[in-house]
């Protein structure tokens, strides 16, 4: 099996992107196409198709495993994406894994990006040989992806993992989804730079509204690796938040190790040690010693593509 | 397999209690021996095996499926039981499981008494039917359990299931595990007394000495039903907590349903009205209309062996 290839595809809100993707994780071929740059949902299956075959003939017959499919608003029970998530010019879910089935006589994979992640860390990064185990990503939000027994876990409802809507801190910050306290209004991207505002305002040295517009997660990351002590307070704060909801978590599912990715765990120890500490203050001491906490070992540029690939792997 | 009769062992720190139930769930014979009342294990396990094969003589050759055993401190994957959970004279964990197999020639299931009830309202209760549900059950403690897929959740410890001790308040009470803002000491038997006693204290009406000594949760539920509105408000501070860590796991696993047991929970609507409220308020729009909360179908005072029994169909 190393040596067939899986084709993997991300779907984001601005670029789609394949990738030929080997038994070891290698991604031998890429490219994208922009995921807004089509009329219709025909046009862009249309191209999706049509990266795919080239892929398949690069390949020759045989020579492809399958494709996975690893999009926000993926839907593995229906295999379909949620055309709003990714901001496609349709409302209605796309029937994604029926209709290249349909016309490429290949096996299809679709599930949300975070579910992606989680199972690329078991087939090609840090997990291997790990049964259970929890996948954060941090970025725009606060995905997460579990598996329970080497199996993704859906829930009933085909959407289980969505740990950044978390209540933490009940009536606290209001989050994107429109409740109080959620894991993401502190530990995402724009959660940081709340907290970082938030600090700046408390010591009676607000930002200005023009560089409050501009602030971005990854100049706290870069103050807090400077010595900054707000910025660093930004993240302590951040690590609080995610500590809590993870020592809750491994209450729930127990899993050997949970797995930390995305842009704002980029600054490694700034976030990775504060969020130890506070894990485990909060991990229940039944669990001590049987969890690890640790950064994903998937390389940041290709998880997407890697975590998509490893779909094609994923028991049902 | 449906007249085909179940062993149920359900052991506590008072009384170990047999049970002989059908596929039906019927308890057709039961009787009990007091945990406390052997000198060693070796005359304690003697004790079960006398029952056992009592009920085994009853049925007749080939008539039993198995034996389940539910107790604190039971322990799935390595089939025994913690003594020191149900106050046993020893101090090592009793291997249940390999013992009785050998000497009775039965399959033998251990699990804790949360997990034992999960699966008892899978097979003998609400849950028929179902493959993704969470048990709660209220008492000195707020034990859970989980199944997903049909299957019960032991995680890679094998002791995943532990939401009472989810922090949903940080900083919050301290908890009988030394932590603090635990569900558990706010939901449990305990947590509604103190809930209670402090509603009281903020009111300038603190209990005696005497009084908040002989407190039970029992008298706050009949105060409670009578219409006291201090009562009804220490069950709602449960219910908010509660409300909140289930809401959470949720988010974690998307069960179909949720089914509350336990003496606290046998006031009815006194709970689950204000914790439906609750539940709703922080559950993520996602899951709205996919997952149900009600009150377990399990007679109350036969749970815990129907529980046990269920344990014998237990998927591995």
């Amino acid at each position: 099996m190393e040596n067939t290839k899986r084709i993997s595809i991300d779907i984001g809100g601005t670029n789609t992107v394949f990738g030929l993707v080997d038994g070891n994780g290698t991604i031998v071929e890429r490219c994208a196409i922009k995921t807004q740059d089509y009329r219709t949902m025909a046009q862009y299956i249309g191209a999706i198709e049509e990266n795919i075959v080239r892929f398949k003939t690069t390949c020759g017959n045989g020579g492809v495993l399958g494709i996975g499919i690893g999009a926000p608003g993926g839907n593995f029970y229906k295999g379909c994406i949620e055309a709003k998530a990714v901001n496609l010019p349709v409302k209605e879910c796309i029937p994604l894994k029926q209709i290249l089935e349909r016309d490429l006589h290949l096996p299809v994979t679709v599930d949300n990006d975070a579910n992606a992640a989680a199972y690329g860390e078991m087939v090609f990064g840090g997990a291997a040989g790990m049964r259970d185990i929890i996948m954060i990503t941090l970025g725009t939000g606060v995905g997460s992806g579990i598996v329970i027994d080497g199996k993704l876990l859906h829930g009933y409802s085909g959407l289980a993992g969505e740990l950044g809507h978390s209540t933490v801190f009940p009536g606290g910050r209001t989050c994107h989804c429109g409740r109080k306290g959620c894991l993401e209004a502190y530990a995402s991207a724009d959660g940081i730079c709340n907290n970082f505002k938030e600090l700046l305002e408390h010591q009676g040295k607000p930002l200005s509204p023009a560089q409050a517009e501009t602030l971005t997660c990854k100049q706290i990351g870069e103050l807090a690796a400077s010595g900054d002590p707000t910025a660093a307070a930004a993240y302590d704060k951040a690590a609080y938040a995610l500590g809590i909801a993870l020592a809750n978590a491994v209450n729930l599912s127990s899993p050997q190790a949970i797995f930390i990715a995305g842009g704002p765990a980029r600054v490694g120890d700034i976030l990775m040690k504060p969020l130890r500490k506070h894990f485990s203050e909060h991990l229940l001491f039944l669990y001590h010693g049987s969890v690890t906490l640790q950064q994903s070992a998937l390389p940041d540029n290709d998880a997407a593509l890697l975590g998509a690939a490893a779909l094609c792997q994923c028991k049902k």
